[in-house]
């Protein structure tokens, strides 16, 4: 070892980086659609917004929708159970899904990784899974960061960021003012606890109640109690993009609301019309075993568990009653579970659960 | 107490985060230009890009051109000198720099910001920085993320990414396919270290000479340590943006790096065309006392000081040689330093430093 110093000494790797990206490049590739623009050594990721013939669809009056967030602390449960595609999964849904509650559709997507090593082979597993999802989300994965910090993160510790761009028309933006008393609400099933209140989850099973991830619990089915929490967050992108191109003039969907921190309780209000309620009949639908053993595992109090986990509902309309029917026929049809969890009344920008 | 467990006793306060978004609204406000929509509590920041009368600008063939970076340890220092918003301007400045090399200009940004407990004060601190230099930048601060991770991140650390959208004409691009021998090569001032190399320079500095940030250096100009380390990074937006406006038909300016990890050498073969050189003379500019500094103190070879820091210059230009000293003026104009650091020769996609 020479008595200079060097940057590969000092915990980073320039050449795990070229080797991390080459393994990446395929997966990556296949998100791409003919509106991206692909240069050498680019120092950006480029996608043409242009009117052509050659695009499957164009806009007139394009609004971009961007949204970002990371995944909490459901990173901590990856790097304990060694699996890092299912939090690459909750990354992109965790923005896509917000940004389809304004009646927009993902363009493009872009990741920051920050690891404490710069481990070839998992970053390829994170980023292999947020291809995926971007495949399954329609949008392109046009870019990314990944940054090697061995003074910030601990061994084997990560933090992950996304970033996702959209668009809508502008007279097709779904702000939820359209609202009203009378609306039913539609919930879409979750997949389980999602991307929101991990530290609560971390808190209840492993250090109040000592369980360790590899332990089986026979209220979760069986399943080790880590694979259970990983599951990753259901995406919503194309039921709902699909449903919305169905209704190109007057569109019975007045408002929509993605289930994140806060739960149903804290996320319907954002897109409420002032003077209305949402009253939430919580006998209409299953609440999942997961939420039921934690409640009673921690022991949380119901009204908390409301306020920090989606509960089984992990997205919600509020639509017009006369095609509530049809709107849930046409989610079925694209496999999403539907229940009608409620309706909109006069009242004051609140949730009540009745 | 309660026998309950809360979200609160795990750690994360949904009120204090409802505080530091009252207490950064104004910043953010500042950065809106009319494209941006405001809508009551949206789950994702709306910027139009439709053609219209109302705005300054209007664009026929936009390409989106969008980047995605943290500011690697720099964090750290900001962490131990309790100085938050410096580190908000390094995260515009290394997004947009990276965008304005393809001729973009920036239009929106969204930050990621990851910290073991919502301290309201301190977020806001980190949040006024951003939206100070997206300000300068001319683009609009329309989004962002606060995760508070006790779990994940130590007493006062954290992290930020960020997330810049911008456009650009698509026959404007500039990919650098344009670079030939004989071009000028144009080097723009840094404003120090940037937001590169820091764990090599936390090695140097902290672990092998056992400095503290607090000790002044007489090489530094009697400025302590930890502020002549955290100097913001320069954002060339202004200036690039201005000076290509300038050329609204056959563009001068063939290729653009902004000088980011890799240093010189690393970062023009990013833009250059497969059969050309790019020849830096070493002696044509001042390289700071900072870096002279770090590779004596390290010792580190000057060979590895190149590959790592910008030693100076922190944004190039290739540039046709008849233009060069008209270029050279307009960026001057604009409070640039400007430096001929070499010349574009035949070869093949290497930095020859002589």
């Amino acid at each position: 070892m020479s008595e200079y110093l060097s940057y590969e000494q000092s915990g980073v790797s320039i050449d795990a980086n070229d080797r991390m990206v080459e393994r990446i490049k395929d997966s990556v590739a296949r998100t791409h659609s003919p509106r991206v623009i692909n240069l050498h050594g680019g120092f950006a990721g480029l996608f043409s917004l242009e009117n052509s013939p050659d695009f499957k669809k164009n806009y007139k009056n394009p609004v971009l929708v961007s949204c970002t967030d990371g995944v909490g602390t459901k990173v901590i449960l990856a790097k304990e159970m060694q699996k890092f595609d299912t939090v690459g999964t909750d990354l992109v849904a965790m923005s896509v899904n917000d940004m389809i509650v304004m009646g927009a559709e993902p363009l493009f997507f872009l990741d920051y990784l920050a690891v404490d090593k710069l481990d070839p082979e998992r970053v390829a597993e994170m980023v292999s899974g947020i291809a995926k999802a971007c495949e399954e989300a329609g949008c392109a994965l046009i870019g990314g960061e990944t940054a090697e910090m061995p003074d910030l993160y601990s061994k084997n510790e990560f933090d992950m960021a996304g970033f996702a761009v959209g668009v809508v028309e502008r007279d097709r933006i779904i702000k939820g003012d359209a609202a009203r008393p009378g609306d039913v609400l539609l919930g879409l099933a979750s997949s389980g606890i999602h991307s929101n209140g991990f530290s609560l989850v971390r808190k209840i099973c492993f250090e109040k109640a000592q369980l360790g991830i590899k332990d089986t619990v026979s209220e979760l089915g069986g399943k080790t109690l880590g694979s259970a929490l990983l599951e990753p967050t259901r995406i919503y992108v194309q039921p709902i993009v699909k449903l919305l191109e169905q209704y190109p003039d007057k569109c019975p969907i007045h408002a929509m609301a993605h289930i994140t921190g806060g739960g149903l309780v804290g996320n319907i209000p954002r897109v409420l019309p002032e003077n209305c309620d949402a009253v939430i009949d919580r006998g209409s639908w299953d609440v999942p075993e997961i939420f039921k053993w934690l409640e009673k595992l921690g022991p949380v109090e119901e009204r908390e568990m409301f306020r920090v986990f989606n509960m089984g509902i992990g997205y919600v309309m509020a639509v017009d009653a006369d095609e509530a029917e049809n709107i849930s026929k046409k989610l079925a049809a694209q496999g999403q579970r539907v229940y009608r969890i409620g309706t909109i009344e006069p009242g004051g920008r609140k949730v009540k659960l009745i």
